[in-house]
């Protein structure tokens, strides 16, 4: 098992990354305020494993109940916030008892986002079941819920007590949900950690066979990457933002073709390999950089171009992000392999050239 | 104006409490991020005081827009909430935007949590139109909105930039409205300020007749007791729950009759009165004291009984309540005018006593 701490003073917590941690009663019980917990599944992942979950909570004396939600990002949405909120006022559910959030990053942000605001919030774990949601969302306290004018739109910040990745959980994992979550993997490399850039070039392989010291590797560097620039910037004021490269582009993605089309992951990779054209139109990336970039995306099987929206409505979409300020586009890009910045005067005319060549069919 | 700061670290906050502040635009100015705000009000207030703060704003500039949600405890939910985000989202309101709460207890609960969750946090304004959000819920930072199954069971602590009490706003505030804010203010001398208990025994009369110079002072001194718990205790692990003298009793009474059959300020002097009497029957408080109290929330004309409900619903209902601890009622009580104490080993029979002498016609 390896472990980190994410030092946020009082806020503070363990991330456990390894094989079998979801049978392991006593790192669940060494958090819980009271012997009572709630997991929180869906109907995909609660049939794999969250009778592993309860059967670990009965060894160590916590009572528990389950609640089974319907699957899917457009299901993260206030009415299913809603069935947690139903079933914890159902049975009672004082502010004591912890939520166990079992899932990808929809079962994350949502069952999150229900500890922060049931009674003005509870305590709650983080069982990540994809890599996406081990290596990002399950680390650095972003909760949320969609709302039909957009994704993410209504959350909080509010962290877990512990996070548990446990590497068995990967193993059911579908092969494109693996793929998407090594988008996210690529980043922490690209914007502060060059060395685990180029290991990632030399072990790409062995992530997309899922070999386990490798996952256990990336998994752990990848959360350390992201611990320390939350605990920089807990609230997302100044370097967090680092963690969007591509995240602007791929949003107008992910909303221009209707939640769930592309994948997350799928639509960051495209909207990375934006960013980083746009970035050599600036200056700060070479030909060579750029090539790099684009080989370990194709290493890991994802996309290397957006989809053909037309550069307008990119514009169009890319405009409603949150990331707006003072209606200036305020873009993560890359000063180099392993450096970023938020950069706010990119000319119009080359951010549209950016996506101009890299969406559509090659 | 009196001020008073809320010491909270980076969250800390000006209170100001006087007449015309509502036009004041510069001290809307001085907390703003940049030009713009949301005034988020309902259709009572809003056609009383809305342009006043429209305009003030207009004097510094600040680019503005009003929301105006139906009015009432019964709207203080999901729904309605939505359409501060629909409204929100509909305009592309940023981050950096600050929300303006005007209005009531409900409006400022509701604003808050909005504040709290939009885009995982906007910077708000109080500026509380009822005695009872004037002295209560406008400081300390709980947001909330209602769940069928529970009132404010959905919510978060979040600060404001700043309050605003505009005593004007009083003006136009019903009889009944001000006697229920009264409720919370004799609360604050109950629980741990005698001196300002001695003061409103001889001022109840001014207040009534909405003295201009009572009400600074009792909005004032009800804001620093309330300021300096919450500073103490800002997430309610610990003595933040004294401010609940009452409350666990008058809830019982909300939800039995239906919100908004008796105002939340009525059912918790009722409230306070069986707490009274509960402390008198473990022998913390004498007969005196107990006439002591039942006399100032008769001076300020609010109800000395609760409804008839029958003990055993009034219990039942209690068991409800967010205050309930692995199955054990925790009860604010008094140890004497003064001094609260928060106990879990009253008997139920002396609960149930202090209920039936307290309830049903006199
Ligand atoms: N909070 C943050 O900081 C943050 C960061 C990045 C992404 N996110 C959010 O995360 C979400 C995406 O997360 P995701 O990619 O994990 O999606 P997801 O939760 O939808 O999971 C993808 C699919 O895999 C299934 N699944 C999960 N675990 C499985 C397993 N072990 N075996 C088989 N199937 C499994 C899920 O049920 C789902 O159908 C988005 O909503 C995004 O906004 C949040
Ligand atoms: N957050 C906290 O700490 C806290 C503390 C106590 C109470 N509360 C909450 O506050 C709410 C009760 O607040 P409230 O008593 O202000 O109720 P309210 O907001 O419903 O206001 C009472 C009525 O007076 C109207 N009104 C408001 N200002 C007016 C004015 N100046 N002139 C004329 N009419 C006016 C309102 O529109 C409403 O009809 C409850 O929801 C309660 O849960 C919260
Ligand atoms: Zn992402
Ligand atoms: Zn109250």
């Amino acid at each position: 098992m390896r472990s980190l701490n994410v030092a946020l003073d009082e806020r503070a917590y363990d991330i456990h990354i390894g094989r079998g941690l979801i049978d392991r009663g006593d790192l669940f019980a060494s958090v819980l305020k009271r012997k009572r917990a709630v997991v929180i599944s869906n109907e995909v992942v609660a049939p794999l494993y969250a009778s592993r979950v309860l059967a670990a909570l009965d060894s160590v004396g916590v009572a528990h109940q389950l609640v089974v939600l319907p699957d899917g990002e457009i299901h993260k949405d206030w009415p299913t916030l809603n069935l947690i909120f139903d079933a914890l006022l159902g049975a009672r559910v004082e502010r004591s008892t912890t939520l166990i959030a079992l899932g990808g990053g929809v079962i994350g942000d949502m069952v999150g986002f229900a500890a922060a605001t049931y009674q003005r919030g509870v305590p709650f774990i983080q069982v990540p079941t994809t890599l996406l949601s081990q290596v990002d969302s399950s680390v650095g306290g972003k909760t949320a819920i969609n709302h039909p004018l957009g994704k993410n739109m209504i959350g909080a910040f509010y962290q877990p007590k512990l996070v548990l990745a446990d590497i068995d959980t990967l193993d059911t994992l579908p092969d494109r949900e693996l793929k998407a979550g090594l988008a996210e993997v690529i980043k922490y490399g690209l914007i502060r950690d060059r060395e685990f850039f180029d290991w990632l070039e030399i072990n790409m392989p062995r992530l997309l066979a899922r070999d386990t010291e490798a996952l256990a590797f990336a998994i752990e560097r990848s959360c350390r990457n992201k611990a320390e620039v939350v605990i920089e910037d807990e609230t997302e004021a100044g370097v967090r933002a680092h963690l969007n490269l591509g995240h602007t582009f791929g949003h107008a993605i992910e909303t221009g073709l209707g939640y769930g089309e592309w994948l997350h992951g799928e639509a960051v990779a495209a909207g990375t390999l934006m960013a980083a054209e746009l970035s050599r139109r600036l200056g700060w990336l070479n030909d060579a950089d750029v090539a790099r970039i684009r080989r370990i995306h194709d290493a890991a099987g994802l996309a290397l171009r957006g989809p053909k929206m037309g550069v307008e409505r990119y514009l169009e979409l890319m405009s409603h992000d949150k990331k707006v300020e003072a209606g200036k586009l305020r873009l993560v890009l890359l000063k180099r392999i392993g450096e970023a910045t938020v950069f706010g005067d990119a000319p119009v005319a080359d951010i549209a050239a950016s996506i101009e060549r890299c969406c559509g069919d090659a």
